[in-house]
């Protein structure tokens, strides 16, 4: 079990993630919770969103960027967690050197509704590379897409 | 060598990619060439898209969301092609049947520039699955993204 | 919670992959449980699946293959759950139109040990595509690989 | 243009590639030639391979570990061109610090045939990942599988 973050820790990663991400702002990408062990979050539905006319459902570009989004901020997590003794504003300044190296993801199922959960869990957090897993879920915790994703980190 | 689509076929599937799909509008993608060999287009850099903001580089969520939607179009293209024998608009129904099973993306770069340049072509369409080859580039035709995805078709 | 199998079809179905599939003979791969909320094996190792000589860990090719068999199992379990109204040997026959669309694995680490445990359980089974998620484990349960799979099913 | 390899080079990644990763010996791989651009090789299809039967195919696992080894060996090239003033022995060291960080596999047509020839080149080389870009191909250069991958390099 890992200690909490200060909440100055906390905040700047929330504002990194949904308001100097222009695009995840952009998105409507909300933090809701993060620990070393894993993020969460939550995209609401709005009609900008919509990928298929038909369907009304979530694009999966919008999937794609939010779990892409929400694998970093888990990594951004899990280095924090390695680096306790720097002082918060230290820590968040490592998101200068985060990349995204690749990502796949898994439609399983049409994302219909009103609310969109995040979440993502670092699987290795390495000196060079971090790999993450990532689902993003809609009402009754039913699954509509995961993910897989590798960083660079250093 | 495949025969020329009619305008209408080819209108159509500017409307549908470039406006009914909202998302697609969102993010400024715009459609360029549609032919059963492989689909082009580009997306203008725009604030809103900016992925990481100390280095002002397209958001992977973008490039995602854009080689995404290539892969689509040029599924769409393929089926236009095998089904010629069929109206435009019979054939752009086709597209209510098209969903994406899985992407992965390789970002290799950081896309930075004011114009971004899209390709996309199928690998193979069978009567359930298609799969594509997906690219992002820039200025001198500089390589900053890969991308491969599955579609389930009928 | 699903009803267990007949003896007749998990039978049948390590017949299927520690046999007939010969390849996966040559790995050795056994099967250890099947049911259609996940499937179970491992992987003895051996001199021949060495990857790299200097580290004398287990080859990425093995894992890949070996992960991918765990999968295909996975979506022959869920597919015989669902058909539990024909008898074993009909189920059984569904293996011959199951094919893998796309895969991909994430190497967390090293995968260095005498045995290996394999996972794999279904995410979506449809009609036409289903999506697999697949662990490999080592002693203490540490996680070496990932995977992420398509496959067709009908 | 690079220039050519010496051949002791040439020869020490041979060796590795075809005799000290063990399992790529299992399988039969062979290099067929060795450039700063690209890696070509083959394997021989043999029994032992078969994954599916009835369909008489070469086993997906036989596949992506081939591809896997084209990547990484197309890496080793990229490396050598980049550190031509190291003698070829000390080049051939730097093997020991590559790793497969992850893979996808795109099956595209049952691989049928009596030989597979294999390809890879590299997409971006970086000071800690590359990239690369892999096919299988068979009789009349019909494409049977495309491969992207990520390693680590430094």
């Amino acid at each position: 079990m890992q200690p909490a973050f200060e909440a100055e820790f906390v905040a700047g990663l929330k504002e990194i993630f949904e308001e100097r991400i222009v695009f995840n702002r952009l998105i409507g990408l909300r933090i809701d919770a993060v620990a070393a062990e894993g993020v969460s979050g939550h995209l609401p539905m709005r009609h900008e969103l919509i990928g298929h006319y038909a369907h009304q459902r979530l694009h999966g570009g919008v999937i794609s960027a939010g779990l892409d989004a929400m694998g970093g901020l888990a990594v951004m997590a899990a280095i924090g967690a390695r680096h306790l003794d720097e002082p918060p504003a230290q820590r968040l300044q490592r998101f200068g050197k985060l990349g995204t190296i690749d990502l796949r993801i898994d439609y399983l199922r049409p994302a219909v509704g009103e609310r969109f959960a995040l979440h993502a869990e670092v699987l290795r957090l390495g000196s060079r590379v971090a790999t993450t897993r990532m689902e993003l879920r809609g009402a009754q915790d039913r699954l509509f897409a995961t993910g897989a994703a590798a960083y660079i980190v250093s």
